[in-house]
């Protein structure tokens, strides 16, 4: 029955785990709104060119781990790795460049697709929530993202947080630390692995992001893409460390930090968890500017930035922290029904209460009254509504205030404007 | 450069489109929990096994549909075509079953998959809402999903609706109709389409769901599913129609309603839109009873009822029923900075308000003071904050009531406590 399980990396997010989920996302969405990014949602899937061009062919991501098949129509297709290229694949798409109201701020959230060694935090499927805003080069902008990335794990309880930064510069900027990277591995590219060996051609930055070359020597020493800025990428970092200052919110700048995907330029940076015992893996969230990446998807000069992170990995955080999680909310009302005649006038009961708003239940499984008063119990039912054959005779029923343990006979026809306003006094007592 | 375009049968929801489908999830979701059925979030692939089991290998989907692939590991995958069969196979993984509080009352949402022709209203990777009841065998709890579905498009606005019912009784009956339905189609069997000659054999029911042969003579003189129901079934049938009639909840009974589906047993059901001019394509909800499926994953002996329906189709009728949809809100406050030191310190009071949760913004393309105001206006923002140089050297600003056209200073110190006030004073206005 091993076909009939999970598949290896999956997981399913069960009711009594969906809270923590409802939370983040819903948290996560309203700070977006109060920071003015609105929501754009992508298909699963892409033609494969979307992920091999916008995240960039030299990338762990395109050369080892994606999720690639052909369709019916022997089109090859890819469930996308990450969010940005589909995000730009669609304002180009949809030419959201030609709107009045620039930049373009948007969020995602969905799930996301490695083929990678499972391990605690890191999922084959999980799910990135993600912000990008297109059509401004202004570092402020840049500021505004870490803001609002901050705004949301403050206002979720996270404290153990490290913000990190980095500038990788312009172009030109780019090239001349490429090249200094390259005299500096050149003499020894030898020692270091297949994989490093390989971009050292396609882009040497990528080897200070090596999992296996980390600890080796001549990464210690590698030329500091800081010492390569010109003068106009100097001032751009200079202006986002500045409006960071501004806003008080606290920074390192890490010259070794070099996300992990080609178009980053400029700003990179990722939030790291700094919770004891939260795990190897620290990074939470990254991010960085991609001015160039429209221009690949066929669109105007525009440039952007984003970040992203795993809904997954801020549950570990939360989890470590001690953040206290959202609990289950019980029922406003659970109906004990007994008698056939009982159980279908219930049914009545709680078509009304339901429409009226009132989150109720009963049993369909004709339990004695015992059980289901345990039922009640269990759904930490406010009220129980006891329907007997008596009391459908008078045509009402016996209400008991579950907590108090008090209860009182209420007209069949009066109890659910009865029982809203009793919930609605109850709700201004909490 | 089609490579970089949405593959065919996909679709992009843009920050314009968003609100519909946000508002059609909130219902759902609030309604759901009225009733007390809980989310389940299962991965959108499984092992293909899941489907071909779960859903049927005589179906369309399994034959036709399914996006099936090999990932690197060599096991065969399949993005999910529905939800009930992920969600069985979680209900039997995480032994659900074995909790005290049955039946297990389920909804999810999220994107499913399906290889068909596209056409309005019906996409390759579309949305479903659906809900799952395992555990109890009660016609009540038929009606019970049924008066929730109705629930849901009470809540949005719908009224062109029409709920259809059928019941295709338990294995005995099932096996006295399918033994009549061969009887009746085999003389003739050489003028049905090939996929029915196949079905003849397989599941002679589904015949009577065949696209191609619909109009075909033999259909309308088909021995009815009803006429062939034991008293068990009968029984069951006429109950849930009582409780339906109970509840005031309209239905018509159609023995020729059969769901494209090898699962269901007893009831069978589908909401129909009938607003004029909706398409050829009227079902917006399909459900039914599943008992023995839970046993097919492995799973004890557990009788289940549930529907889905797709987003989108429910789209297309509030939007053919002129159902007023929801529209943006627009800003609380837009800054305006003149300079670039009030630039500087407009990022500092906007971090300010956006964490007292105004919803604010500001300019990050230096536009001169007229096109701020334009973008205040296309924002809708309610407020303009005016930053000059001027208003910046006595630490204050100028407050635009952007509708009213009145203004006045206010100290930045006061300005968040100052502008929440007002923000509450028009709410209450409104």
């Amino acid at each position: 029955m091993m076909a009939m399980q999970l598949p290896r990396g999956t997981q399913d997010i069960l009711p009594e785990d969906i809270l923590v989920w409802k939370q983040i996302e819903k948290v996560s969405m309203e700070t977006c709104e109060a920071y003015n990014f609105k929501e754009i949602r992508t298909p699963i899937f892409e033609h494969t060119e979307v992920f091999a061009r916008g995240v960039g062919d030299t990338t762990d991501i395109v050369q080892k781990e994606m999720y690639t098949f052909k369709d019916r129509g022997d089109r090859s297709l890819t469930l996308r790795p990450e969010g940005t290229a589909s995000v730009v694949r669609a304002f180009v798409e949809h030419k959201l460049y030609g709107s009045p109201a620039q930049p373009t701020k948007l969020f995602y959230t969905g799930p996301m697709f490695r083929y990678e060694r499972p391990q605690a935090g890191r999922m084959r499927q999980f799910v990135q929530f993600g912000v990008e805003a297109l059509g401004s080069a202004s570092p402020q902008l840049d500021a505004e993202v870490m803001a609002l990335l901050m705004d949301i794990c403050r206002r979720l309880g996270l404290t153990h947080l490290k913000l990190v930064i980095n500038s990788l510069g312009d172009t030109e900027s780019r090239v001349a630390h490429r090249e200094a990277l390259m005299k500096h591995f050149e003499p020894e590219l030898h020692t270091l692995c297949g994989d490093c060996q390989q971009r050292f051609e396609k882009n040497p930055l990528r080897i200070l992001d090596c999992k296996k070359d980390h600890a080796h020597p001549l990464m210690a020493t590698a030329p500091s893409v800081l010492d390569h800025l010109n003068e106009e990428s100097s001032q751009y970092f200079a202006e986002l460390k500045q409006t960071l200052d501004l806003l008080e919110i606290p920074y390192e700048v890490d010259a070794n930090l070099v996300r992990g995907l080609d178009y980053y330029n400029h700003t990179a940076f990722e939030l790291m968890s700094t919770a004891p015992g939260f795990g190897a893996i620290t990074t939470l969230c990254g991010g960085g500017r991609y001015n160039g990446l429209v221009e690949q998807f066929g669109g105007p000069e525009t440039p952007g930035i984003g970040f992203a992170f795993s809904i997954e990995r801020l549950i570990l955080a939360l989890k470590t922290e001690g953040v206290a999680l959202p609990t289950a909310q019980g029922l406003d009302a659970y109906v004990i029904a007994l008698g056939k005649d009982a159980h279908m006038q219930a049914m009545k009961l709680l078509y009304d209460l339901r429409q009226a708003g009132v989150h109720a239940d009963k049993d369909y499984l004709d339990k004695k009254m015992k059980a289901q008063f345990k039922a009640a119990d269990r759904y930490h039912a406010k009220y129980a509504v006891i329907l007997g054959e008596d009391e459908l005779a008078r045509s009402c029923a016996v209400v008991k205030h579950m907590q108090r343990g008090t209860q009182q006979e209420v007209a069949l026809s009066e109890l659910v404007p009865w029982l809203r306003q009793e919930l609605e006094g109850e709700e201004h007592h909490e």
